[in-house]
């Protein structure tokens, strides 16, 4: 392998148009990944419209790759050439920083993530660390399981995380992307699922998913209903929020976490003492705690409802997703070179 | 006992004065408690000035009570006539909601509160429900016990309720009627321990009550270099803070703990997010806690550092406490009657 052929824009907001790199060589501890599908993440659209101020043009989108091994370094462990791998937001990892020791490997000190300062997976090949290279078990439908890799981890985590119980009261704010897999995760993990929304459209399917109760919370009456209920909610926003009333639907040591960006966090503190609850927040997971969730859904046919289109037409992908329209996630299938 | 000779106040602010009641008859699952020393808390100040709305005048301050029991109703269990017993904030909880069913009678959705519409400890009596009564060990010097009932749980209650562990590094800040106790309990429990402080003055004092460290915290720079390091900032105070920095100074997983009422949190998602960092509060402990307390206090010589006043002197001691130059925490000796 000596150059990948990728979609790339070269501006903030740009149009992704054909490009082609030499990678150089693959590192002792890399592996590298024929794409065949990637799916795409609102943080390839963060990153493309440069929302951070982190992104690097030419800019390689794609952090939900699935696709087989095609080569690896000669300190490689764990993988082999041929093997279907997964790769979601994180493509390296120090592996001696305290995070990277004690498992958290997510947390690391000296991450490298897919699409920073680096090329992504709309392309004919990704490289990764090794341990980042997740081996996706029998039982996975491929053409489904990249958005597992960011998406999917992102709120499966936090069930491994804070031991969350199957005799819990959960709810998820945000029926898109992340919080329609987060329904269908809650859902075989035992719990009761209310899932917020402020779309009736969604109710009909969030309950397909799993949930066991649909409440809009455009309606306050419906919400104040819940107080002091809910053992978690759990936030997959990422627009400006109230949390407040979230926080008062929460029982005695109930916990709100966001996975996502919300801009500000704003409470009193308390509604946290008189009760006992908490406010947290995780990013995606560590690759041990990949392995369990593809375990997971691979034993309860758990799988994102996905669009498909072809790779050639990321852009159209792209703008189906900025529009907010996406059912609830989009996967590209690699027609590059 | 028909009589109780007590302290109260008539109004907002008003003086303390001699005050005797008809207790009526002792509930069937009460106890009496004669009083013989009662520490003083920032919230019988809070109460004394109605701060939070909740104050039925005239009011009789003290929940931080060390006396002998001199009657049990037909229905009281556990403790008995004549026994050294403690109570602090909660006077009663209704042992049936789920909480209290969990062993959370400390978050009891009926919980009586000692000073809250009903009459408390600067008196010759006081009463409780038994559960509250919580006999105090050998080993543990009477004199000082009070303030443990109340401040001493509430900073003790997070390290049982969140498993710190031994080998944590713990932030304190607020080194006054709370934050000094904090200091012992975390240096016995093994924790590396910093005493955030804004008063040089309490830095050799702190060091003396366990702490490793002493960090003036109008520093920038000194908190600055605790970046990423703490897994636990307990917060005693009740005064707006930033907490952001103290955000910045916890490591991955870290918790931000605050058991004062902070009038507002605001901070954003992302370092939390980025580090699964935690934003919590707590109350003070259920029975059980208490009890677990104390014995750690026998076992490790741990004791409030104390000014006695006569209880005849409630009112120079509670303008003592508001001057905030206690050090660390007033205890009323009993000589009414």
């Amino acid at each position: 392998m000596t150059q990948i052929q990728a979609l790339a824009a070269t501006q903030p907001k740009g149009k992704l148009e054909p490009f082609t790199f030499d990678p150089g060589p693959l590192g002792p501890e890399q592996v590298e990944i024929a794409v065949e599908y990637c799916g795409i993440c609102h943080s390839d659209l963060s990153m493309l419209n440069n929302e951070w101020g982190l992104t690097k043009f030419p800019l390689v989108p794609g952090h939900e790759a699935i696709g087989k091994i095609t080569a690896v370094g000669e300190e490689a462990k764990f993988v082999k050439v041929g093997q279907t791998v997964g790769l979601g937001w994180n493509s390296g990892s120090c592996l001696h920083c305290r995070p990277c020791l004690s498992g958290d490997q997510n947390m690391c000190q000296n991450a490298e993530a897919t699409i920073v300062g680096r090329h992504g997976a709309f392309a004919t090949h990704v490289r990764a660390h090794w341990i980042w290279a997740t081996p996706i078990p029998e039982g996975v439908n491929l053409a489904k399981a990249g958005p597992l890799l960011c998406g999917g981890i992102t709120v499966f985590n936090p069930l491994v995380q804070f031991d969350v119980k199957p005799t819990d009261r959960v709810a998820v704010i945000g029926i898109g992307g992340l919080g329609h897999m987060a329904l269908q995760f809650l859902n075989k993990w035992g719990c009761h699922v209310t899932a917020f929304t402020t779309s009736d459209s969604k109710a009909g399917e969030a309950k397909t998913m799993g949930a066991h109760d649909v409440v809009n919370t455009k309606s306050p009456e419906a919400l104040n209903k819940l107080a002091g209920s809910l053992n978690l909610v759990l936030s997959t926003v990422a627009a400006p929020i109230d949390i407040n009333p979230y926080i008062a639907a929460l029982a005695p040591r109930g916990r709100f976490h966001t996975v996502g960006v919300l801009p500000q966090i704003q409470t009193h503190s308390f509604p946290l003492i008189a009760a006992q609850r908490e406010i947290s927040g995780s990013p995606s997971g560590a690759p041990s705690t990949v392995l369990t969730m593809l375990d997971f859904c691979a034993r309860h046919a758990i799988a994102p409802v996905t669009e498909e289109f072809p790779m050639s037409q990321a852009d159209e992908a792209m703008a189906h997703l900025e529009s907010g329209k996406a059912r609830y996630r989009i996967v590209l299938k690699n027609d590059l070179a």
